[in-house]
């Protein structure tokens, strides 16, 4: 990935990653991104929901919703994605830090218009989320297509930065007797709740049972 | 809260919330957020931690760092915390959700200057992570203190949105022999991991024992 002024890592440099392959991990391992951009001249910020295919991330709403109106018009955005890997511990207040991995994207967005990349994007939003659901169920109604507006973006200016491992503290500190390390934190995908209203006989599917082995 | 035109929760507003009780614990139950800002016209969200004291967050970073040196200036701000409590499986495509946690804030930052405030607001970002952790190790020197700049928001313009429970389908969708209901997913904390370096004979602090008893 070209590395711009804006997606150039400056504090801790050595934290900064421009490659696809550092980039496109951490896209597709989460599915909730924070979209930012300009309205009525203050910046407003957003989580959303998003489905990554090749260099593009797809993402949808409600064919009214103030957001996507916006967004549609091509106006300049940026998303972040970050993912809490550890609270690192070290012998100084200073140097505790977190371990992590985040990528941010500058771009714009355009409207996907035709019937045929419109579903095939609320397909890749699916799978994002999780694998396969898509075949699943009842797939969306004209009515339901109608209020759904589905926006591309090209990944093309962004920027991963990830910090792991032990703390690094200063050289005179490291004889302190006080403890030091890092407490891991992780997101788990616990046992599916049937609906209430579910009828009985209805197994859980191959999409779930996957989606918890993935995991 | 006082709802206002920004913090209005205008998709789904039943799912909106504008008491401090209902954001405080939202708050209070994470440190990293995404702020947003505008830099040179266009948007910027970065990820940041924060600590909570009554009705302010504080931030802190590099006394260098672009961010806080655009921040300071005062310029509008905007932070979102978001947390994915589990993926809501409907019979349909079009009902499929998630379940989360959210709080938006709209304000302002200014620069945290008196010594005394300079480290409470240090102590209340460190116990945001770990509470009572500050006790326990070597505290900012003056050359570490002249590189750390702090920001404080007051808690003002605020919303939550929060989205929970079993999914939501048509009423003719029910009959469909589908399975539904929501995958939870939930965020832990490991055994900690000592650093590499650690001198033999340290324990495991209080504070890294309580944080693993409260999550």
């Amino acid at each position: 990935m070209k590395v711009t002024k804006k997606t150039k890592v400056k504090r801790s440099p050595k934290r900064g990653f421009y490659d696809k392959k550092t980039i496109y991990k951490i896209l597709d391992n989460h599915f909730v991104c924070q979209i930012a951009f300009v309205y009525e001249g203050y910046p407003v910020v957003i989580p959303t929901i998003y489905g990554r295919d090749n260099d593009n991330l797809y993402m949808h709403g409600a064919t009214v919703s103030r957001m996507l109106l916006e967004l549609e018009k091509g106006v300049p955005i940026s998303i972040n994605i970050t993912q809490t890997d550890g609270i690192v511990l070290a012998r100084s207040a200073f140097h505790h830090s977190l371990n992590y991995q985040s990528v941010t994207i500058f771009g714009e967005a355009t409207l996907v218009i035709g019937e045929n990349e419109r579903l095939k994007a609320l397909k890749i939003i699916s799978d994002q989320i999780i694998p396969n659901r898509w075949d699943e169920v009842r797939l969306p109604n004209e009515k339901e297509l109608k209020a759904t507006k589905i926006l591309k973006i090209p990944i093309i200016e962004a920027s991963a930065k990830i910090r792991q491992g032990p703390p690094s503290d200063e050289k005179e500190d490291y004889n302190l007797p006080i403890w030091a390390g890092v407490i891991p934190i992780t997101s788990i995908i616990q046992n599916p709740i049937s609906d209430p209203k579910l009828k009985e006989g209805i197994p859980i599917p191959e999409s779930v049972k996957e989606l918890r082995k993935k995991r």
